[in-house]
């Protein structure tokens, strides 16, 4: 299996470690989609990470489509650890939840930050490189602090953010909120219970790659890999 | 079941058709979701339509998530004609175009022609109302005519637009089509495979309430209920 990919792009990572929780082991293949190579686009029409591609469906395309493909194609296999729950409602909370991170969090809070802040260091100036917008950031960062209330508020409530046990949900949210710790941009003083459910997820060993990534001449914030943070 | 919707958002006409397709007859229930009503807001924290409301599962918030959970409570009875493939190559095409309509298509052409032209309509000045503006409209017809081209090239090549059987896809691309068509923006003469294939889905019983609705001082575009634009 190879996999499509941006090590800071979140929904990249979301999905790292949604194949780590089911034992898989892909080929990483790196992606700058601003640069839209043919070969991306001929596996994704729409031109962006992440896309998985083995023999069993060709090319599969997108965060959220990814998941529903791997847990119709190897979801049982997990027993009681399933990613999905197997009851309706429950099911759609963790999509609820999922799509919320994935749309939601990214529009508002991650893309941005990724985009100001490491993608534009690569982009050429007709790409849209440059130097970070200050403005941008200064929204990006406010959001930012009210999806992790939210985090912080589902945890406080619940086992895991989408009920009793862990599922994509869980994945999507530490996902992104990786790519922010990793830039230093996350609050966590601001919220207890969302810093607890962050140390436990990043405390598995299916975390253990994300947090061995780093980017030539950016390296992570002090709290990045340190797992008593 | 309830469903709340808006007339003119394309996510909510995907969901009737769907629906309609299930042989389900929701109570309608319509929505403005810049007035962020309380009462949308508890059943979908994101304040968008759709959503359904039914014994089942409370509430099911978003296109995507009301697909997946019909597909799940009651695909199987639709037997030869369920909207989802078996396969999960097949499975992962379906999703693959419903993303790219109501993600892709929805941000490029038909949210800012639904906004521009129906919403600020009836919104206030403080909630974005007013006159609509010329570039956002001309740069969603110059989109439109671009996912026109691609619905066309789909439909030349196969006999659905994700393959042999009429599936979510096809309803997600015509529920965006139909807004734009409302409005007389869509340029059928430009592609005879997008209008041949449109015409066959209009034709159907399912499409029927659709092309009954108007809004109060602005009537439909003199193709939009006829079956032989």
């Amino acid at each position: 299996m190879y996999l499509h990919h941006h090590p800071f792009c979140p929904h990249s990572r979301f999905v790292r470690l949604l194949l780590a929780e089911y034992g898989l082991e892909p080929e990483l293949v790196e992606e700058r989609v601003w640069e839209r190579r043919p070969g991306l686009l001929a596996l994704n029409p729409a031109g962006d990470t992440p896309v998985i591609v083995e023999a069993m469906a060709e090319s599969v395309p997108g965060a959220s489509i990814i998941a529903e493909y791997l847990d119709e194609t190897r979801g049982l296999a997990l027993g009681p650890h399933r990613l999905l729950p197997e009851d309706p409602a429950g099911r759609v909370e963790v999509r609820r939840l999922t799509s919320w991170f994935h749309e939601k969090m990214y529009v508002e809070a991650t893309e941005p930050l990724v985009r100001e802040r490491i993608h534009k260091r690569y982009m050429s100036r007709d790409q849209g490189g440059g130097p970070p917008d200050a403005t941008s950031l200064r929204m990006a960062r406010a959001n930012l602090r009210y999806h992790l209330k939210y985090i912080g508020w589902l945890a406080k409530a619940r086992k895991w953010l989408a009920g009793e046990r862990l599922s994509q949900a869980d994945l999507a949210a530490a996902a992104h909120l990786s790519v922010a710790d990793y830039l230093g941009d996350v609050p966590w003083e601001e919220d207890e219970h969302a810093r607890d459910w962050y140390a436990r997820i990043k405390s598995r060993p299916t975390f253990r790659a994300l947090l061995t990534e780093s980017i030539p001449g950016m390296p992570p914030s002090k709290t990045y890999a340190d797992l008593d943070f």
